[in-house]
């Protein structure tokens, strides 16, 4: 209601309403309701369309494009999720890019249709500048997560789900709330300098996970969500964490492959499983995914709980 | 010469001799000929099969499987590249998996052929273990290279190439032979425990570039590789750096996607100079794949030089 209110479609707002619940069930509450003010800001401001529709504007085989509209982001992906598993089983890989979008939260909620239709997905989002290209000063890509799943018989996927900043943005702001310093290696200044002051790190620019391999992935994922989609480079989007600014026009990417295309359904599962029996006999080693699995789990049996404030604020927001 | 007389087919053993000396000429010399001798060695041990004859053994739409047959891995993944390229202009994308393979050296040298076809390329393979599991002791993983190729108009591509380990193990391997400490940070002993010894590195693994995110993403490199195509994971495939041992039996995959198929070709590669221009106006960034095309070059015009010791080495192998 908080999200129609502020001139979303309703369409538009279920679809996205269910994707930041499912994303707080499995405990990412930075991607979870928390997310409503912001989108309803946005909305207000004209930097999200409400009204806009997602559509299929090119496609040919297993690769399509979907135009946002910039609209939400939510209804696009799962546009483009559709798309992608209807092409994978019959050309036995897809491709779909989505353009003129904007925050997609987490990647694994879009790639859980992915995994229930037997296939393996891949997700790939481009967000504001927050980190320079290699050797560079200026903030240019955004973190740029890579998120995979890959089905298991009889029990639920595997999940991975990282960004290429060797932190969360969110952990920065949660430092700088609190005053606390942050380690060095996260971040630099607006000067390029490191700096383990959180409001100058606000400021300047986060550091890409794995030094140099963080910074030349990030490029990969940039072009792959924006060349191939026309879709705005991050360092043509305004920070989402603002009110007021641009249509943000970033760009998703959606892999999906059909096993059963390769070497087939049954060698994909008994490869899986005997990979999952080789992490598992190292002790300390847990399945990526677990976690949220675990959390969803009980979220569907005892509900998910948010802060009291967060609640009021968008019962304000719905005019409840 | 040295590879047809230790067993390899002409075809096969042509198909690799060009693809060592392109590594040679763009200054990747630990993928170049230097692996000669290794190969040889693997041929006259029956780690690899001289006689293989790569084919395509499954396919639908823009998918394929190529089986290597235990073979060197070049002729395959070359056969693998053009089902590639010929599925992504049909179909949009294409992905291609190579099974029962074995080392493939510099993977941009493969992905070329992609560049040239104007189609955007991945490649992603393992390789034998050398790093745990995120939280684990025993080498599971190969460090799971992953590149990428962009073509650009009138100009040579942007070539991502980077390996998924903090760093390559032949620096671990230059360290022992030098009697140098390594840096912390680069690996663990065979306990787990922390090392600057590169004696105990080599016996123990590798760590993963940007820690955890480098093991998740080893992780979906190695499942993409082997699950979807059969291959053998890391784990199970003996060391490339000894003689004897079993067929590796390792896999690579190849993605290829025609930007003609999404946003266009000419909104493809107006993105991609927009973005080339913002990295190139930040002071001290530098194109990937820039040093590589400009060694290239100057192969070209003045040769490739390689060790004397290992010219003769080549040489005794060939009879000469």
């Amino acid at each position: 209601m908080a999200l129609e209110r502020a001139g979303a479609s309703s369409e538009a707002a279920a679809s996205t309403a269910a994707a930041l619940v499912a994303a707080d069930a499995q405990g990412l509450a930075g991607h979870g309701v928390s997310r409503v003010p912001q989108y309803a800001a946005h909305l207000r401001n004209g930097r999200i369309v409400g009204s806009a529709v997602p559509r299929v504007v090119a496609g040919r085989g297993g690769a399509a494009l979907v135009d946002a509209g910039s609209g939400l982001a939510y209804p696009a992906c799962a546009l483009a999720v559709g798309e992608a598993i209807r092409r994978a089983r019959e050309f036995g890989v897809a491709f779909v890019g989505v353009t003129n979008s904007h925050h997609s939260g987490a990647s694994a909620v879009h790639l859980a249709p992915i995994a229930r239709a037997k296939l393996v997905g891949l997700m790939l989002t481009n967000s504001p500048a927050a980190m320079p290209a290699w050797g560079g000063k200026t903030p240019l890509f955004g973190t740029n997560p890579i998120a995979a799943v890959f089905p298991r018989e009889g029990t639920k996927p595997l999940v991975v789900d990282l960004s290429l900043s060797e932190v969360a943005r969110g952990k920065i702001m949660v430092a700088a709330k609190e005053g606390r310093p942050i380690p060095s290696g996260w971040a630099l200044d607006r000067d390029g300098r490191p700096t383990t002051d959180p409001a100058r790190a606000l400021e300047g620019s986060m550091l890409p996970a794995g030094g140099v391999k963080g910074a030349m992935l990030a490029l990969v994922v940039e072009l792959l969500c924006c060349a191939l989609t026309g879709a705005a480079f991050g360092f043509e989007a305004d920070s989402f964490f603002v009110d007021t600014g641009n249509r943000p026009r970033i760009g998703q990417a959606f892999f999906a492959i059909d096993p059963g295309a390769l070497a087939g359904g049954p060698v994909y599962r008994d490869r899986l499983e005997t990979l999952v029996s080789a992490m598992l006999a190292d002790e300390g080693v847990r399945l990526p995914g677990e976690r949220r699995h675990r959390l969803g789990d009980a979220a569907v049996r005892d509900g998910v709980e948010i802060a009291d404030a967060l609640a009021l604020e968008i019962r304000n927001l719905a005019g409840e």
